[in-house]
């Protein structure tokens, strides 16, 4: 792994917390988390004070925090997992780095103990190579380069905006799958980074991911809102809809997305079965999401994260909105956000 | 790795033989190439008499086939690496499996040695997953599946017809590379299939692939010839040309083409720095054929590879011819190409 050119003093590590008790994965992350300032965000659903133990730099953000910055009626909700967006809106960083509460860090194939947070941050400081695709994975990892027949003039990259990490032990399945298959554990450690290709639609899971916010921030925003979403990652569709925007703007302003590495080890919990009915609806959607995004083109004229997003939502409210609410409210949402970005940013917004 | 379900009959293994003694390389070879048939092409330019261990099932062809087959005024020239597309025409198999002769299978990262074939076969067998991409990677092995978000309408994939393997030890760079760090050597096993996405282009090396003849042979072509190639592969640029037209009939015609496993060992040979100023011309090539087969798009008529690779040859001898004879000459090679291929394919050919 290359050695990330970062002050630590320009990322914020971001997390959502569902749970009140952070102080078992707090431990497990705290020589890594403790060199970070951390940004806590409450769900705001949750009742109980939350438990952080001692030795962090942290700020914690909850219900009145919120309330106060989007006001009670704001199209956005920031309840369950999408609680984390407010930490990427209030944050003056330019790198977030976030995990989801049930993750701790795996180990590698050799059994020693990763660092996700240094692997996320040689990621978005390497440049991504979305326009060829490079058969030996990422060419600027040290031993690696580029292949024969890899044009000179695109080896350059271009800038990384997004890092994807993975799991280890519960794989992010759908819950129909997970159902179906609840012994199955991901056990395989694939050593490896990649650059997604430059129109190549993909998953982008929320539970391990890093991103340039200064560039991007804009875009990852909790927008599709299930009406029976709950407290698992299975019953949540927010990160995927994101992603969708955010690999569009990349593919748009010429950003690359990676895949891969660093890998996080999640905890089981919760019955996948119990959310079968839940999921379904996501399921469903996804159906028309992906078709829609994958043909999506913007403008020329569009050249800001924050008009791509804008752009987006009106071609959301007008061609998937009469086919369900939902993505009206998605396409509401995401002009929302926008304008709390451009608010917040500009610190006109008390926090 | 799933079991395949082909009969070894359904398979040709295709060496092209640039060295005389083959003795070593089908010794190390041996428990995998036994089981099934090999045809063995001679580079024209190889005087020496080859020298073929006992134990195998194959038929060899030399100059004097080729010459009867193709006649001495054919554009095609099948001399260096492009003897092996000899091969790829007479066989009568639905897959091809093909190796350089300077390659032994390699080790995984437990240190066991693997089957090559086996893995390709698995490759060509299980469904490729072009319109999304996978996160967790091939959602067909093992243990492995579609990550949530996922759309359930392809997740029955399409047909593989192409996989593509990777080199440990010496990797294929290109001679500038390879020259720059004459001490690299790639080292590190990713233990991943991976079905690069519709649209996105790469370099298909031919040291290590596996086809499937019936649906695709005819797009697997030796056309672009480099006036200083010579007999290393740093000096070839067949492979990359053919790679990027099977990629546009794949993309076109909706079948997969899948990188990663299996690895093959590549042992040293050849001075990379000697080879410096021939290699240059295909890394300038490089830079205009990216570009035109990226956007190259056939039309809805073109229905089979045939067709497509026709199209295709007009296209670049027009667009392409121009700006160099090599371009008009790889355009003619490929018409000549589907003109062979009918023919030989029809039986109507003496072998």
């Amino acid at each position: 792994m290359p050695l990330a050119n970062i002050n630590d003093s320009e990322v914020d590590i971001v997390i959502g917390a569902l749970q009140s008790d952070l102080t078992s994965f707090m431990n497990e992350w705290r020589t890594i988390f403790s060199r970070f300032h951390l940004i806590i965000v409450k769900d705001p659903d949750l009742k109980e004070e939350l438990k952080i133990p001692e030795g962090f730099n942290f700020d914690v953000y909850s219900k009145s925090h919120i309330d106060r910055v989007v006001g009670s009626s704001s199209s956005i909700v920031f309840s369950g997992y999408s609680c984390r967006y407010f930490g990427f809106l209030v944050s003056r960083k330019k790198y977030i780095v976030s995990f989801d509460d049930d993750c701790i860090p795996a180990k590698d194939s050799k059994g020693f103990l990763i660092d996700p947070v240094a692997q996320h941050l040689a990621n978005l400081t390497t440049p991504a190579t979305p326009f060829f695709f490079n058969t030996l994975y990422d060419p600027y990892r040290e031993g690696a380069d580029f292949v024969r027949g890899y044009p000179f003039s695109l080896r350059n990259g271009v800038t990384c905006a997004l890092s994807c990490g993975l799991w280890l032990n519960l794989a992010d399945l759908d819950a129909p799958t997970q159902a179906l298959k609840p012994q199955q554990r991901n056990s395989l450690y694939v050593d490896a980074v990649i650059t997604v290709p430059s129109r190549a639609m993909m998953p982008v899971s929320g539970i391990n991911i890093a991103f340039d916010r200064e560039s991007v921030g804009p875009a990852l925003l909790p927008a599709l809102k299930l009406a029976g979403e709950g407290k698992f990652r299975w019953e949540t569709m927010e990160d995927i809809w994101s992603g969708m925007c955010l690999k569009v703007v990349c593919d748009h302003l010429g950003l690359g997305v990676k895949s891969g590495l660093p890998y996080v080890w999640r905890q089981d919990r919760g019955s996948a079965i119990e959310s079968l009915k839940k999921e379904w609806e996501g399921v469903k959607l996804m159906e028309e999401i992906v078709p829609f995004f994958q043909s999506m083109r913007l403008p020329q004229t569009v050249a800001t994260t924050e008009d791509c997003v804008i752009e987006m939502a009106r071609t959301v409210k007008q061609q998937l909105g009469p086919s369900s609410p939902v993505f009206t409210r998605a396409a509401d949402a995401m002009v929302e956000w926008v304008k709390l970005w451009k608010a917040v940013g500009s610190g006109s917004s008390p926090l």
